[in-house]
């Protein structure tokens, strides 16, 4: 038969703490996530993989609506002479552009580029759109992928030259109302990511040479993650009229006076996912936040013969509707061909925050044993106690991020100025790399590569 | 100030009955649905367009995931190599491919289509991961865009070079399977577009010349707009082994023998909100039907004075609170600047199904006045009657499926065999343009491109 990475009875065969890079490519193509795709730098998620996506999309989708914003689509192709309008933009992106030049044997004229992001677009259609302060504010999100020519070695959901993200464009009449809406996107991301993903964040301000490219500033969410470095994993760009000035984003204000309009921009990638993994996982392979496993609960059937067979499933099924009629995700493995300890292992390695074992002998004793993935302890449940099931979900939430917040804190050091910082980090060659400036440095900052809000 | 089509104060201007093509596109703009983007081809996606798509994909995706089906993200790059491998594909698309030559300053070597449809692509993937019959089935649904470059006229929704849709793509071991999974997913075309979209439409076969390029045989669900013409409004494809030969998508079977796969695959895309408009629309403008509607219900208060204003406020915001918590989408039309008849007019022609009025007069009666978008009609609903609201929404999305049927009987005729068939559709040069043989004219079929299945 046929060889594949993804083959089921293979496990991860390196442990994080000694090649993290490799553990982590191991579980993504193990618990199958993602694999790659054809072409270099491009990967292919797999449902388990989308699945986590959508559950982000359904929660951020939410918290938009609240906030006002609706979604649209903007096509992927952009004319290079729309690009250019805004030099230094157009600059920071070019050299990872895809150009489109023909359609079937005919050239296109002006080279078309496959959207490293809308701004342009989108801005261009706001520009038609708007016309009085009554069209403002407009407040549009784009769920798409962006695509940026990647040299460097593919990594899955972290280093890819198509990535699912979703870009926010908002317009606004007044400076003010635009810097809160930046802020406000912000707290929405860190929010979400730490009650969805279980991840910590710091939320701060990118350096000037680290801001988005046509940004008159950016704000970014980051982490640490376990090898020690910082993982960008969202921004929120305020962009003045940097781009409504030569887009001509304008609209007649309250005493009918022509006004350019303020802008914001923001973003996150499928990088989450990314960082969800680095976080949690383990040397047995992935571990799910239950919020956004799509598998909550798997009940593992313990039996050798038929008769037992015959004694476990009525109770399995029985449970599992209980489960079920709560929305908690179940599944349940009746794989016949197949030990109990190969799903165990199976199901570790995909993550599934909970294991229900159940055999004639729990039977007997009236109770279930719970496995929960994240920290391997096991307990057992009474019949009669099922219904905790979904509390227990809720802890698990909490404790990964409790864990978390204490790992990452282990990789946190205070300093008190910029001397101090450069000492701490140890190598100046690799602060300028990162583009840390001297005035992104705050007493107290916690954080290297920005200046933090809190 | 800046002037655009689609500014506020401009009504439809032709007749739908007179000049069908351009009261269409007056609707598309004038609505807010879309608008055309800056490379002619491409449309851009307002939020009132939008919110539509993804009340369907959110239908869709309900019924797929109960029919076992999940969804996953491919690339939009295919390599020209890999495009080519199932000759009569590729020799069907690649008239109308986008090519991707260059990454920044960089000559890509193989040339990257973007994705015309990704059976190509899927099916490396499925090579991949399918080993043996418990991989199977495999059914992986794909929401994304796919484009075809498109030398005609832009027509949005219905003729873009770049288009919303989903690709399903199942893989499995009997061929008997498959071919039930082709119906299984035709069947849930049918029933989401009548039942959501409230059009009839009518499920066949395509003729051997317009069946899908590699597939075994095409079924079709088809439609009749108001112009007389057949609309396809969504394909489901048996594959047969066409593609799991060259792309050796294979599995060993339970017997340990290697076995070529049999598959099918299925799509529709935002054409079904083409043919909504289409069907459903008059000449004030856009008719939704409630169930896709981003607004069921406005509300819009009548009042000259600010006394009035504060009787009738008080009253619409209580009805406003009440609609919402039976979870109608409901929308206060608040602006002071603007008549009663102005709103009237703004909120038909962007198809609102249902109107309340509200005024001093009213709030003295106890009641409200509604008006129904689609046929216009006008009643009063006592202050104790609210709750009769979703109900009436239920009502108005029978009734629009019901016109609709009526108007698609009249553009629809019987015939025994293929000469009558040939002197009722008039002109055979036509009929050659569409592809109808002799073999797909069944007794009393009453469509004209395809065997239907009823």
């Amino acid at each position: 038969m046929k060889f594949s990475l993804s083959k089921e009875d293979i496990g991860i065969t390196v442990s994080k703490e000694v090649d993290f890079s490799e553990w982590y490519t191991q579980v993504v193509l193990k618990a199958k996530l993602a694999d790659y795709a054809p072409v270099k730098g491009l990967i292919v998620l797999r449902p388990d993989g989308y699945s986590i996506w959508e559950s982000l999309r359904s929660t951020f989708d939410e918290k938009f609506s609240k906030n006002g914003i609706r979604n649209g689509f903007l096509p992927i192709l952009i004319p290079e002479s729309l690009l250019g309008k805004e030099k230094k933009h157009f600059a920071g992106f070019n050299p990872e552009v895809f150009w489109v030049t023909h359609s079937g044997e005919n050239e296109v004229g002006d080279r078309l580029a496959l959207r490293p992001t809308s701004e342009t677009l989108a801005y261009t259609m706001y520009s038609k759109w708007i016309q009085s302060w009554r069209d403002l504010p407009l407040k549009i999100n784009f769920w798409n992928t962006a695509l940026r020519a990647e040299i460097k070695a593919t990594k899955p959901f972290l280093r890819t030259s198509e990535f699912l993200w979703q870009e926010g464009h908002t317009v606004h009449a007044v400076q003010e109302e635009a810097e809160k809406e930046v802020m406000k996107i912000l707290e929405i991301y860190k929010k979400t990511v730490e009650d969805e993903l279980a991840i910590p964040v710091i939320t701060g301000k990118k350096s000037e040479k680290e801001k988005f490219v046509g940004a008159v500033y950016t704000t970014t969410m980051e982490s640490i993650m376990p090898d020690g470095k910082a993982l960008q994993m969202g921004t929120s760009h305020f962009l003045g009229q940097n781009f409504s000035i030569p887009f001509e984003v304008k609209f007649a204000d309250k005493d009918n006076v022509e006004q350019f309009a303020w802008q914001t921009s923001w973003g996150v990638s499928w990088r989450l996912i990314g960082a969800m993994i680095m976080v949690h996982g383990d040397d047995k392979g992935l571990v799910l936040p239950p919020k956004v496993a799509p598998i909550q609960v798997v009940i593992v059937p313990i039996y050798k013969s038929d008769d037992a067979k015959n004694i476990v499933f009525p109770k399995l099924n029985e449970i599992k509707e209980q489960l079920e009629t709560t929305k908690i995700r179940v599944h349940v493995d009746d794989r016949n061909e197949l030990t109990p300890g190969y799903k165990f292992n199976d199901w570790e390695l995909k993550g599934v925050p909970l294991r229900i074992e159940i055999g004639p002998k729990d039977i007997e004793k009236q109770q279930i044993v719970l496995a929960k993935r994240y920290n391997r302890e096991k307990i057992n449940l009474g019949f009669n106690e099922i219904e905790r099931i979904g509390m227990i979900l809720e802890e698990i939430q909490k404790d990964m991020l409790k864990n978390a917040k204490a790992k990452a804190a282990e990789n946190t050091i205070d300093i008190g100025d910029y001397s101090e910082f450069k000492s701490k980090i140890g190598k100046v060659d690799f602060l300028t790399h990162i583009g840390v400036e001297k005035l992104d440095v705050r007493k107290r900052s916690k954080k290297r590569q920005v200046q933090t809000f809190e």
